[in-house]
């Protein structure tokens, strides 16, 4: 076989999804590695090395033109991991340098999000869209705007942090230290914030009153998805926060879509259509009814390592 | 004389100021004619035609490669006005085609504040930047986003509206017909209703005081510049709804700078030290103490004139 590839990998704080495209956006290979319960850097990026370098080895050396990485806080620019929460090393990290020098390939890396976005621009429901605006909707909500078919990545590579926009001023505290930020409210995170104040507010019967203690956002869309009035609701309240925060957004950008992605957005119409219904609500004139709020078209491990991948090409 | 030129037209609800552009960026003739007082939009243009033909005559018909227009709401994948409040003229007006045939030129039309974002890029301060917010201050808030070095347009032409991204939930409304736009607060129109607002509500002593009903932005600035408390309270007050706001859209497109420009803007450090005080307070960590608050550094009629040309290069 003597296919160009591209590896993809899509780095979260738990896991760490790799594939191996070819230029069709085919994945020819794929697995993932534990990003979790290693000490350092280092012994993560042994493993990801033990683990990646049999299977180049396998496809063909040759056939590999590099590596494209999308990672929390990635920043395009200098190839680091900048300061990310969710991931187990603290600091500056310079992973693209870490995997390219492990594996003997070029390697670039961006944020998770903007690989995501990529990925639906080049594959998915943004297929030969210029303007829209991608959010992953996980433990925390990520973004990537993209302008006259480029992503904005800002003067220092760091650009779309929709998660910390202010949604509700002086609300929620959020781990970045500010108050009322979107991802405290619609994220897996958030609405499971928002299901505990509700319960302990709240006298209403809810399938959700049986998991005191550790609620979670799968267990509030198996509950919606039952009928459950709170757990309806939830999608409702958050859908709300969310489409009111993404006017303002597309006052910016005006974006032909806006396309949601991940565990959260799985829950379909039930998060989708409140998202709609509050967008319109708050747009202004001159955007109403033009603006497409989708689902992501590609399965939620294939779009960052599909769009890593297409940094590469 | 041989040289190239373009011409810029700046239309304003009052006042349409023209210049004539060489490509070093310097007006070789400028001047205006007003754009109230027509009854249709025919007769304003039968003016602008009687007033330019003759000098395009004198500079050399050959010699004009096109004209560039900033309009508010100018569209310019249709070089139309949409629905703009502040224009005489309503509905649609397919300028960009009328001042065309008037000249017998090509013509392009944009919006106000982005063209007065590309002067600043082409000739201001924003020179050499790739990724900044202009915003005008001015009866209303206009705005352009540049990233990667190009103006955010969105996919229908009509981006940049960050003069109706909501800067206080509820708050004040707007002619939109929504409620708490950022323009509202935070333009010559938005200082005056705060200083109307407050004068009726406390009583601490005020210059202000003396212009009972017929407030300006100006009669702010002087009293301001006189050292008057409630004034420079004021300017503290928009300083802070502007930080704000901008923090958030910071966190979307991570600019270099944000220029701010338009009559409000003029009041300089007693506006933008203000402004900069509550963007930092109200910024996400990652991006503190890089975003730069600027002060046009074009006299006021002249960026949009030299932006607006610079469409047609």
């Amino acid at each position: 076989m003597n296919e160009q590839l591209a590896l993809g990998i899509d780095m979260g704080g738990t896991n760490t999804a790799y594939g191996f495209v070819n230029k069709r956006g085919e994945i020819v290979r794929k697995g993932s590695v534990p990003t979790k319960g290693h000490d350092s850097v280092e012994a993560f990026i042994d493993e990801l090395k033990n683990t990646l370098v049999p299977i180049v080895a396998e496809l063909g050396k040759d056939n590999l033109i590099g590596a494209g990485i999308g990672a929390p806080n990635g920043n395009i620019y200098t190839g680091e991991i900048v300061f990310a929460p969710n991931m187990p090393w603290k600091g500056i990290i310079p992973m693209a340098k870490l995997v390219g020098e492990a594996l003997g390939v070029k390697a670039i890396l961006t944020n998770d999000a903007n690989a995501a976005g990529i990925g639906e621009m080049m594959y998915g429901a943004a297929k030969g869209m210029k303007d829209f605006i991608l959010v992953t909707l996980g433990t925390g909500l990520g973004s990537g705007f993209v302008a006259n078919g480029q992503m904005i990545y800002g003067h220092d590579g760091l650009a779309g942090e929709l998660g910390h926009v202010i949604a509700v001023r002086d609300g929620r505290k959020c781990n970045c230290g500010r108050l009322g930020c979107l991802e405290r409210y619609a994220s897996a995170t958030g609405i499971v914030i928002t299901a505990e104040e509700w319960l302990a507010q709240r006298d209403d019967r809810s399938i959700l009153r049986l998991h005191p203690g550790k609620l979670t956002a799968k267990a509030i869309q198996d509950a919606a998805r039952k009928g459950d009035t709170l757990a309806l609701e939830l999608y409702e309240y958050t859908g709300k926060i969310l489409g009111q925060t993404l006017a303002d957004m597309v006052a910016v950008t005006s974006p032909q879509a806006i396309i949601f992605f991940g565990g959260l957005a799985n829950a379909g119409d039930m998060l989708l259509q409140p998202i709609k219904k509050y967008l319109e609500d708050n747009l202004l004139n001159i955007y109403k009814d033009k603006v497409q709020v989708l689902q992501s078209a590609l399965p939620d491990a294939d779009a960052a390592i599909l769009g890593a991948s297409a940094l590469v090409w």
